[in-house]
């Protein structure tokens, strides 16, 4: 018997808690604040749009939070993943280095997303929501809380961002399939969609304006409550789930990483993974480098400020501290939707600020290059947001080999591609280029930051 | 701890021989006939199309045949794959069963296929061969034996049925990924291929033409020979590993199927999941019922004849004995293509005739319905052609409910539906329709069958 390819943990082996970080940070995070007074938000701001239970993780800062076994129920429908070691990969770049990867693509839903939209499902239910309002741009987050909401019996509402409702007719499917409905963004069902359409009939949308709707229903119905797929506190909680399960999928390896490389966008397939391993490194463990890999288009945490800013276009939601490039920038319209947001989450914000993670931004040629090198050994066909660790994997590797040293590189395959062959057909077709954003238009996105007192 | 919801085998589980059902027959298969002097074919007759290795094992009499290592190494990379009880969908039904099924979705390119596309892939490297062509429909085997090429470093030429081409270009964007080549069939690079375009320049294309196609460029090119991605007994061979774990994860639960279903197109995926647990009943092991769920649309087993017939258009393979609707017989254009071929797989007509199998048909919107149903409550969006399986396991367990009777179900998930979604799109737009073959075309059909001497 040679050395496994995967490692596989029994259902019994499920964590039974999320990893709160905040436990363990040598600085707290900075305070959520009031659009209005500049005052740190309470409970009580929050709870038009979520249930009491998410509010309380929101700001929670013990350690452990036990996963509520209905939840916990669901997650075994594919959790534990598998974290494999990528021996054919390895081979094909003929490097010392041992690499690792998580995949969270065996979810329904195919990604990681899941991992939260269960949870947040969950305690909605429980507080007696009927329906969930949310948005979603590439369609990862949109179906999987449809998923969700399928197997607990809600009204999931999605605001798709238009251009990607029209390009992305599949995922659409995917959740009207799981039972939920789907609406183009901007639409007319909301005073903000409505605002916009005013101006410019043939809007194609964004993630900001989507944003901007979901919380406007919320907000003004009162059985429908809002939902996000990353950013928050919560919703990176959520996904520790990930790397709680790949420490002891390491430890049955025998292996601890040096390195750990994840996507970001909103931040919350990075920090699943990271933060259980940086959390063992905060109290004494061993240390390991963490490395962001984000879109050169879309560079929230290696060009952006670090200030308080709103999380969506219309400025409903309240000013949280974190790397951004404007609530009014507009990234380029490059193929991994999901890592399109013009800020990073608060929490891996603070990591940075904390030197405890380095971020790094790629072009997307260089990552689809690196998808089609990893479905050719590994035989996975990766999401494009995936591409983006795998290129970032790829390349420590590599470093690995020309230093002669044999690292252990763990990495978050965060998804699968299945929906996303639009993506690679056109980058077969020679249709992709790396583009980059406005500097003129980043500048002034960034002009117009809110102007907070100091706290 | 509640129950487990999957049963996971270890890799070092994944089983080391694949079962072959003809040591345990009670009357051996029906030889297959040369068309032209309608003797048995030999070995010799069968070395332009296929590596020696696969013609022994489809002539093979031993119970079990070694999976050799580079193929049980590359099988880790997915298997064994989850054996699943369907707790949700049994309380979703009210009944009494116990209904499991094993997911074969988790394989990369998303189905059972590559169980048998990386084994011949192997032997014909093995062999020297450097190219490989074989015609695709829906396209779960094309990409299947694409995935397999790019890993043994093997050229794949994908003859794809015209009407899939253009109307599944992310089936072909994925064959591409894996570093296929694909053409649309009929094509100009076949006499057969010609022809046909000569009398019809728009010509749709068949599985049939595009099998014709693909053997002529095996037959005439000396570095590239032909492979199937069902019918033959070597493949029905390989995907025996579905059920051997099917064995060992019951054991695991503790259960013994009381009946198993499987869809049938060609066959594979059926005796894959069924000849295993048909071998402990030949053996004088437990009894068990085994029935296949066809489409009405395409209804082989259950409205053909048995008879010798042609696999392919231009009647360039030899003669098998089969049920067949006649080689000339087009399937209505139904949805789960991997279901549109006029013959079954002699393997699987012999176990009807000898009544070791039953057989059912059904339309495809009751399929599409049991397909919604489970993907709500299991979560996996299944296949169109596993549909027609899960319909056939929830009468099953609707059967139990009405007797009161705990039976225990096993079912074959061949696979997932990512790359069908316009079917899943037509189906909610009410596009759908219970279509039926053309009476007057099957009997026609069945008329041009080959007059073969009695042997």
């Amino acid at each position: 018997m040679t050395e496994p390819t995967k490692y596989l943990l029994d259902e019994s082996r499920l964590p039974k808690y999320w990893y709160n970080i905040a436990a363990d940070l040598p600085v707290p995070l900075p305070p959520v604040l009031h659009p209005g007074t500049y005052q740190p938000v309470g409970p009580a701001d929050l709870e038009p749009l979520f249930p009491l239970a998410l509010i309380q993780q929101e700001m929670a800062t013990e350690r452990e939070i036990e996963i509520p076994t209905p939840v916990r129920e669901i997650y075994r429908l594919w959790r534990p993943s598998p974290l494999y070691r990528a021996r054919r990969l390895e081979q094909a770049l003929g490097t010392p280095a041992r690499i690792y990867y998580k995949y969270e693509g065996v979810s329904p839903a195919g990604s990681h997303k899941p991992n939260t939209a269960v949870a947040q499902a969950f305690y909605n239910k429980e507080a007696g929501v009927k329906r969930i309002a949310t948005e979603t741009g590439a369609g990862q987050w949109g179906s999987s809380l449809a998923f969700a909401g399928s197997l607990f019996d809600m009204e999931i509402q999605v605001f798709m961002v238009r251009v990607s409702y029209q390009q992305k007719p599949y995922r659409r499917a995917l959740m009207e399939t799981y039972g939920a409905t789907c609406t183009a963004s901007p639409s007319m069902e909301t005073a903000a969609g409505r605002a916009i359409l005013a101006k410019r009939p043939e809007h194609p949308g964004s993630l900001g304006i989507a944003i901007s709707e979901a919380v406007e229903v919320a907000v003004q119905r009162s059985d429908t409550h809002y939902a996000l797929g990353s950013v928050l506190n919560h919703v990176l909680l959520h996904q520790t789930v990930v790397g709680l399960e790949a420490l002891a999928q390491l430890e049955l390896a025998d292996d601890y990483p040096d390195v750990i490389v994840g996507c970001t966008g909103g931040g919350s397939n990075f920090a699943g993974i990271a933060c259980p391993f940086l959390g063992e490194q905060l109290r004494g463990g061993r240390p390991v480098r963490v490395i962001a890999i984000e879109p050169a288009a879309c560079p929230s945490l290696t060009r952006g400020q670090y200030a308080y800013d709103f999380g969506d276009t219309a400025h409903l939601t309240p000013l949280t501290k974190m790397y951004t490039l404007g609530s009014s920038f507009t990234p380029p319209g490059f193929h991994a939707g999901g890592l399109r947001y013009h800020g990073m989450a608060p929490l891996v914000s603070h990591l940075k600020t904390l030197n405890l993670i380095e971020a790094r931004a790629y072009h997307q040629l260089s990552c689809f290059e690196a998808g089609v090198q990893f479905a050719r050994v590994e035989g996975i066909l990766p999401a494009p947001e995936a591409n983006h660790a795998i290129r970032g994997a790829i390349d420590e590797a590599l470093r690995c080999k020309e230093e002669g040293i044999s690292r252990c590189i763990l990495f978050n395959l965060c998804g699968h591609g299945h929906f996303d062959m639009q993506a690679y057909m056109d980058y077969f077709a020679g249709k992709l280029t790396d583009q980059s954003y406005d500097e003129s238009e980043l500048a002034m996105a960034l002009a117009g930051l809110p102007s907070v007192p100091a706290v």
